[in-house]
C-alpha cells in the first residue's frame, strides 16, 4: 500500500501532527452526541488520554499540556475516541464530570448560531447559553 | 466589555482565523448527530457558507476553496452553524446529500476507532467502515 492507503485504510495510529505539533481533537457528549468543545493534542496529550482514557489536551494559548478539570474539577471520561481519514483529527466521546466543559460555564463551548443565508453584518443569537457553574467562582478568578 | 468579553459573550460574528487565515469546522449529520468530518473555513468559505447555506471549505492541501460536492455531487446543506466560545471553531449540522462526507467512501470520515486504556503499540479497529461509495468511479481516478 502506498503512505496514503496505509494512513487511511491501515489499523496504526499515525497521527499526523500539524507544524505546532498538534491534531485537533473534537469532543461530544457521550450521553447526547451534543458537541462540547474542540481542542487540541499534542503527542503526549494523546498518549495519556489513550494509555488513562481521561481527556487530556494541549493549550495553544498556554503552551501547556492540561488535563481537563485540572482547575475546574470537570474531568472527561473518554468513552470512546475515534482517528479520522488523513489522521489529523480524533473524536471523543466523552462522559462529562461537573457541570460543564466550557470555561465560560456553559456545558458546550458553542451556545451561538450564526444565522444563515443572509448577508452583511451577522447578529449571533444564544443558543443553549445558560450558565451551567459560575466561572468566577470555579476557577478562583478575583 | 474587554475584547475577550466582547468575543465570548457579544453577538457580533468575529471569527479568530490562525495563522493561516483558518478557523476549524466541525461537520455532524443533522439526522443523527454523527460526526462526519472536520475541515477548515478560510474567510471567504465561511462567507459563502453564510450567505447560501451550503457548506463551503479550504483545502489546506489543495490550498483551494472547494465547495463541498463539487467533484462528488455530495453536497451538504447547513441546517444550522454554531460558533464557538473563542471563535476559532464553527459547528454546522448538515444534511448530507449523496452517499457520504468521507473521500475514502465513507459516510464518515471516523470510520476508525483507537483502544483505549492501553499502552504501547495501538492497533485501530474498523467501526462503521463500510463504503457507501465507490471513490474511484465518484473521483473519476484511474
Amino acid at each position: 500500500m502506498s503512505d496514503k492507503s496505509t494512513i487511511e485504510e491501515g489499523l496504526v495510529l499515525a497521527p499526523k501532527f500539524d507544524a505546532d505539533g498538534l491534531v485537533t481533537c473534537v469532543v461530544t457528549d457521550a450521553r447526547n452526541g451534543d458537541l462540547l468543545m474542540v481542542a487540541h493534542m499534542n503527542a503526549e496529550a494523546l498518549k495519556r488520554t489513550v494509555a488513562t482514557g481521561e481527556a487530556w489536551y494541549f493549550s495553544r494559548s498556554r503552551k501547556a499540556l492540561w488535563k481537563k478539570g485540572e482547575s475546574s474539577g470537570h474531568t472527561q471520561r473518554v468513552v470512546e475516541m475515534r482517528v479520522d481519514c488523513d489522521q489529523d483529527a480524533v473524536w471523543i466521546k466523552v462522559e462529562q464530570h461537573g457541570a460543564g466543559a466550557c470555561h465560560t460555564g456553559r456545558r458546550s463551548c458553542f451556545y451561538r448560531m450564526v444565522p444563515l443565508r443572509q448577508t452583511g453584518a451577522v447578529a449571533l443569537e444564544f443558543r443553549d447559553a445558560e450558565k451551567a457553574f459560575d466561572p468566577n467562582t470555579v476557577y478562583g478568578k478575583k
